[in-house]
């Protein structure tokens, strides 16, 4: 069994496709140990609760530096022995030292066609308004491996998703999760805990 | 009647589809009245003659210097006073004195969605080379209205192609050519001709 944990910031939308598709037997071979949020009042933490799932709130604010923070969040995961953290619209930048604990062992969603609309500065809504602002008529969200840099990991997954001319950041990014991410996310663990990746180059295959 | 000039360099496949679709009627009010190719050996110019429209040459060999080659390409185009010029698999870097003689009216495919993979260097081959290089799962094809910069003009449409873990940059290119840039360059020219479309701030919308 993959033992993953779920890193969250809010909603928990993407969370909740995660739990749906281990209950659904759409991931299989997975076992959602933890629910981590820096937020103490993310709902991701309520819906946690509900499929009894070990939820903890691991804030900034409750350290006096980003490095105490940063260490109590790692020595967490240690403790949780698990094989995959899974990054689910988690706001917080992943240092160094927790990347270089777990290597290759960290995933992310980002909501756009990596690398397009990736790097600092585009999260959350502001990649939907980059999106628009541009005039892109086709977007979508990536799965990736994180490694030091931001959104620069090997792609696993990605999934595209149409530009409506009407369309605002928020009406976007709906769209965005519901025809990309919660597609993808599932998927790319189901792929992890079945052992159906490989790596070379930076560059992800599914094994035949 | 739009009467457009098709720039090409090579095959002229994407010239292909243009007469097609104008001879099938899935192009409209669009009369193509001359294609331009940079290179004599160019294929395109068979096509242009078999189906009986003016084929012209214009290479930087038969000119002293960059300057006057560009003049005498701009001279061509002011001679035909087309509405529209249509960069189909055209190497040429088209200069800001063609640009501005022509403004909003120089339409270019280019074969990833941009913002991806675009810009100078990124051109043919070399833009499915760096998508398999950088182990991209989605790419596709761009056609937008050409500005002075190198692919930052407003987009018209875009077309997503998927990328398989077996391709090779050739196969990537055929699959992205027949998948989306035959698709969205006739329907982009359809749009125009039939003025279907409003630009506001950069972006592209289609009048309802």
């Amino acid at each position: 069994m993959l033992r993953i944990a779920v890193l969250v910031s809010g909603g928990g939308t993407n969370l909740q496709a995660i739990i749906d598709g281990v209950e659904q037997g759409k991931i299989t071979n997975t076992e959602i140990c933890c629910v981590i949020s820096n937020n103490p009042g993310a709902y991701a933490l309520k819906r946690a609760e509900k499929h009894k799932i070990e939820g903890v709130c691991i804030s900034p604010a409750d350290y006096r530096t980003r490095e105490e923070f940063h260490d109590a969040l790692l020595n967490k995961l240690l403790d949780l022995q698990v094989d995959l953290i899974v990054l689910a619209g988690c706001l917080v930048v992943i240092p160094p030292s927790i990347v270089r604990a777990f290597p290759g062992k960290i995933i992310n969603v980002h909501p756009a066609l990596i690398p397009s609309f990736c790097g600092t500065g585009y999260y959350g809504l502001k990649v939907h308004e980059a999106v628009l602002k541009r005039g892109v008529k086709v977007t979508g969200a990536t799965v990736h491996f994180v490694d030091e840099g931001t959104d620069t990991g090997p792609i696993i997954l990605q999934k595209a998703v149409e530009v409506e001319d009407d369309d605002t950041p928020e009406i976007l990014q709906k769209r965005v999760m519901e025809q990309a991410e919660w597609v993808i996310m599932p998927r790319a663990i189901d792929l992890i805990a079945n052992d159906r990746l490989v790596i070379a180059d930076g560059v992800v295959k599914q094994k035949k």
